[in-house]
């Protein structure tokens, strides 16, 4: 049965999804051009909107778009309004609630010291705590975005060099944020003291790169030089590059979900390969969860790179059971009742000649709702299969995440409110079998997880929270709307 | 000859042009419509871009869109965002340099206090040296209007009861503003201590409005009241309106252009109908500047009051000579060598069975740049005039505006680098008579020009200017753009 | 009070509409651009689409678009894709029933013969019929145009060169047209045998022009040639022009009604200029229908020449008592309860001051369903006038035209259920006087009506239609829709 | 390197592409949605535009658009207008030249015996040939689609019924055809002598359906009953679907490139599965070609059954060594000279950790121009890669397609003008095998290629056409174009 809500609309899929990826260039012809490039590599981790701000010597230039990159940076109008050899961008998720060009990213101001642009990806745990005071101060909002606090945390400052101003501020905050900055003379970038968020160092011939991911230096051939340690703050200017530690030094806890589904599989995030992560996850969960069968099938795409490891380790071919149709619409049709119950498969179809009477393991990523999964068991029923098995390859998804991811409140995540059996009998599978937590640490080269002092920020497996959530306990944890740059079409 | 710069290309006429109309309901069902209908009415005093700030007891609405009032805020899915009894407007014209939505009134707020919104029609002479002041105390500008800055100050101010804040605030404003600002419980009306720009309180039903002109209360049917008065602030609320005077009391200096061209014939303003005002000046213009001549033509729409007043005071047949097209295009297109040279008349032609063989009186109401008048004299003639004579209704136009006017710097003032009988010969007419400055002073019904006190703002025709220029003053008179709210589309 | 109909939306005036306007240029660099011209002169006559074919010597282009050609024509890409030195262009009034593009005009056609295009202006009374039988022969339609019948005449005639099939095809042809052809070799102009609609030739140094009004030679200065004579076809090549009499003579009846209303004020339109033409019926009426009043007030823009003609005449001041406003609305907002009874002056505002305690005589071109009178009488009381007279300047309009101009069912104009005693209790004036048919005839020079064997079609003021109207006689006048060339957007 | 023509810009891959896919539904509510359905399902057999007819038991309804099927016809309103309960459908590629949406099918038209809608897949090789007659005869054609021939046909036949006027009109036409036409009694399905292009015949819940791959039945839930015959016409009406045979019988010789890369790999066509198919062809290649390496990497998504089919008969490991972005922009930039020679990675990069070091097999399916290939070599190349050996699942593309297939001419196809290992050279592989053409007839099933009668149609393979080319031996093959219906924004 197909509902509503994703019959020919713009993709609904039944994932976490990663709010931002960021990019910054220093020093090299065609910076926004080039920026466009590293953004359209990380368009995976955003989709809705995007923005650039370059830098031309002598003014700043700004443009935001919604819509992907490769729609809206490729227009040769808007790269030439682009100027200059420097540039930092961001794309974006669309997260809950209105949206609108003002929570576009970066964002910028003309403070008195100069003109500051930032771009974020993480998400800031006391934001509204800060604003708040910085409003009773007399600090006007322009946006609902926790980026903006960033800003004015500059703008206020009694600090007099940009270094320390900024310095002053992220002191301030709390919560995961991978950093790029722009002002007249330097790049910044960022990563929280405890690195949740990816962020990495490139070379382009000479010019500096910041970047979420890996992949967004191969588009350009650019180096990898290396990931930004957990609190450090890079500053680039002209003469070079200098490493700032503004933080106490904590142990890391990067994102281990960054591995299960966030990072493209060609990027190498805190010195490990995620195809090669992906494999090896697929190979323990065929350890943990072997099974007699005919077929290996990923539900593609994200289950792919777990499927060939899975089917490599138990020996079971790796086949092409479901084929995904890679055109998704963006608008929305409201079926009428004569379609409505049909089961419509607009985005997957399974192959009946691969499955007819075969026993079948599906292998996906993650289950968050349950109800793609539910959709998907009975494409391959119909479609013949004689057992119906499925791995995961990850644990049980229990709790929400609040640093920079969109997933559901925890209530409509189906393993905080069913056990492993329940979920099988939910998504009507012969078998249902999920990765160990100790299992996924060691398909990331851990010898198990060290729970007095975990080694990765797991907290929506796990529910330990490695900061405290300022905002969050408190008794109003709903935005107030500043409105002031809301515009219309 | 016609240049690229008007060849099917939108409205380049040869005008002063007022920088905007504001509009403010307070307690009525369908208050962003009606406003919708006041900015409507307004629309002379700005085509490029309007914005609609609504309350609805809980929330507010801010919509800002370019283009016309007819094409944008007549949408359904406009007004049916804008719910609420309370709403304030602003319809604007292009001002130079770049414009984009940030710069769209009203702006709005969530200031500590509450939501503010705030719309403005005028020119704040120390609006830089305010902002300045600002930043320097961390104060973000997601805009370069000088309307933020009185948003800023309203924001820092140390006062508690809004009341007090909006009157700290607009104590350190120079320059002329007509003001409508919108709170959760409060609506809010402003004329600077001089009165320059007009603002006017009308009453329908018992719901109070605030409007830059009487001809947006005729079109919902509304009551005038009164003129604010100079220095007056207005405060409605649900129990009713009470005035304040925050400001030093001053002489009136309102602003004399108004009654040349910036009003609509079928305003009041300040005590006096503009059209009735205009048939005066076309008296008084036919007394001082009287001439031998077969008919009396307008150059239409604007000169066509002056033009009967002429003709009823000289016993001259007034007569349609110049017919107008109304139909303006928007967009441009640049004509090759073979149409450059031809003399297009886009927007107005000559009838010529009217004006063969005639001694020809044309009336217009000001001369700005002169290109246009020596088009249409160039037309006149070809069209068969035997003597083209023009009588301008207003003294000639020397200085520049710094009150919410947009008009060319002064070196393009034609007035004011050549002499009448120079500029005749520019036009190439066989005479050519403008209004004196006590002949103004008398049409509007004084017995003439107070020179040590002027009566009016004629800065424009006198160079005397009613207030400082601070921002003038200083070296830097180049706004910094802050870009914070900068969009695509 | 006011109606959904006219709230903010597009001008819905009360008035009969001309369907079109035509043009063509042959021999001339910039051929289209100065068609665009051409048509921006003719916007009065249709203003929802316009469309232009240029031939290049080697190919045609084709442009067609929905919106003003000020706003369409006027972009370089769709000016640069109309190369050529011969152009024809139409521009079109909303017609009943769906629209679209495909039913811009000019049609073109690739026939065996070579391109063909033609635009028109009036109305084909037996296309239907002639329709018919061409789809029994197998031609297919792509619109629901009757211009696209003449395209398939010409398709379908056995002739051999253009000329002699296009004489025969238009010697099929019954009602009201005034043609323009363009051809690989030729332009063609057409009128029908009773010249019912105006067609104009011209010169712009040695390139001949064809176009509706003198006002589209004037906007680039061409040379008025003459009118087309009535069943005359002109066929323009590099070789000059020649003249063809096609049909059997008859006697001309020229539409009246071009005098009273369609045609621009400052066009000549079969030897007569048409503002003289209205100031005379200003005077006629004057004389039949006095009355003793204060002022004449024209409803504007249309009953303003009357107005001055009525002031001359009858010597009473001419004043401007209402005011138009001319920023239209092109969409639409349905109003709620609160607005819909308000009285909404969109269009229009009585100047109160003026026309307070005044005896007050409105002048308007003509009555059709009698609203929009209503409302502005009744603005005019509301505004204090002591008394309201309306003057009509032209006969109560009491049959529907077929001739290529939009007008009611006869059963919606008013004169035509309604006594004039009726209607002035309808509108609510004091007095009301129409012009007699004689004075009308009297105005445009002839002595009186000649009934046997009119000068003019009158027929929406007589009933008496000039030709057949074989396409109404059958039992079925509902055109069958033929969509091949429907599109999207 | 990578030149401007790629960069950013829309898919600009190196591959033949089908032009059409086509959809009918007879018989069932919501007629429209369902075709929107399975035309999304067809999306990958064109990407340009599509179009809906369909008819409500009284009137036909169109909707042609440009774009996807999931942008444009998931739109309410679109969806709103398409009433009825049949409906035929039609996405097509973008071919050469000028499109426009007057290309965009299904064509429809209102002949005397009623209205016709026609979809086609395919091309008719005579259709310039027929068209000239037609034109002769007094036909306009409003489009320069081979389709409206059709419609010409039928319109001008002298038969009565309509399936005879069908059966009158495709015997006229030479080359490939797959047709879905729709009347107000019937719908009608036909496909060529030699069943070129594919077309199914389905079943919902009792309602017809003819759709393009059986892919579109899937999507829905629908049934399939069986491929159409070749020369087969189907006329589905209320009371049952009747089969036609109106040609000559002749030989089988369906399109063997369909297997290769046109039709999605979980369709069945003419009873093989393509997923399967693609395997085998794999294995074959394994076979033919072996080699000795470490990993298999397809080039996605279109190498990759083939790879997995190489991987399991060679035991080499298949592996993810290229990762394809699926987010594709639709704009273009023009990069400057500091990016033109970066070497851009838009569309695939390399998974640098996988390929370090290892012998590579790269498996694609095709190779045309061979530009691809060779950015994809120098990737793997920079990656690391020791050997790089590319093995083709096709025989070597020597020759254009006529059938309805977008393929460059022959001369720049790359296997036309160089043998094996000069091509291996000019992609700078180490070793380079295709699949021979007997490989490939052994994949499909059959033991080998029957030389003087073949079982299939491999002209781009073998250059034997296997009909007549008519309109391409004439002197001019420069289509005439007719611009009737262009139209505008």
């Amino acid at each position: 049965m197909v509902d509503a809500d994703n019959f020919l609309s713009a993709e609904a899929d039944d994932h976490f999804h990663d709010e931002c990826g960021v990019f910054g260039i220093f020093g090299r012809p065609e910076a926004a051009a080039i920026t466009t490039l590293g953004l359209h590599a990380l368009q995976h981790r955003g989709q809705e909107a995007a923005g650039i701000v370059s830098y031309d010597g002598s003014q700043f230039h700004v443009e935001r778009h919604v819509g992907l990159i490769g729609d809206t940076f490729t227009k040769q109008s808007v790269i030439d309004r682009l100027q200059g050899t420097r540039a930092i961008g961001h794309t974006r998720y669309a997260t809950t609630g209105g949206a609108g060009l003002r929570n576009v990213q970066p964002f910028f101001a003309e403070l008195s010291t100069g003109g500051l642009a930032v771009a974020h990806n993480g998400n800031i745990t006391n934001a509204l705590t800060v604003q708040r005071t910085l409003q009773k101060q007399g600090s006007i909002f322009s946006s609902t975005s926790d980026t903006e606090t960033i800003l004015h945390l500059v703008a206020t400052s009694k600090e007099r060099d940009i270094t320390a101003r900024f310095i002053e501020a992220i002191r301030q905050l709390e919560g995961a944020f991978s950093l790029v900055a722009l002002t007249s003379k330097k790049m910044i970038g960022v990563r929280d003291p405890l690195g949740i968020r990816p962020l990495v160092l490139g070379d382009l011939d000479g010019a500096w790169i910041l970047a979420s991911e890996t992949c967004a230096l191969d588009i350009i051939g650019a180096r990898f030089v290396r990931d930004l340690k957990p609190g450090e703050m890079v500053v680039v200017t002209g003469k070079g590059i200098e490493s700032h530690f503004p933080f106490e030094p904590q142990k890391s806890r990067f994102c281990i979900f960054e591995y299960v589904y966030f990072a493209r599989p060609d990027s190498s995030v805190e010195g490990r390969n995620v195809y090669d992560i992906r494999k090896r996850i697929g190979m323990e969960l065929a350890i943990e969860s072997p099974i007699d069968a005919d077929i290996i099938v990923p539900v593609p795409d994200s289950g792919t790179p777990a499927a060939i490891g899975f089917s490599q380790q138990a020996g079971i071919p790796f086949e092409l059971g479901i084929i995904r149709n890679h055109y998704v619409g963006r608008t929305f049709i409201s079926p009428g009742d004569s379609i409505r119950h049909m089961g419509v498969k607009l985005k997957h179809n399974a192959n009946r000649r691969m499955i007819e009477g075969k026993r079948v393991v599906l292998v996906d990523d993650s289950i968050v709702r349950g109800t793609t999964s539910q959709k998907i068991v009975q494409m391959v029923r119909e479609a013949g299969a004689r057992e119906v098995h499925m791995r995961i390859a990850s644990p049980p998804t229990r709790a929400s995440c609040f640093y920079g991811v969109d997933t559901p409140e925890k209530a409509k995540l189906l393993a905080s409110r069913m056990s492993v059996e329940e979920m099988a009998d939910f998504i009507r599978v012969d078998s249902l079998g999920f990765l160990s937590i100790d299992g996924l640490y060691r398909a990331v080269g851990e010898a198990s997880r060290v729970d007095e002092q975990p080694q990765f920020c797991d907290a929506c497996f796990t529910g330990e929270y490695p900061t405290r959530l300022l905002d969050l306990e408190g008794t109003d944890n709903v935005r107030t709307l500043s409105l002031l740059a809301t515009g219309g079409q």
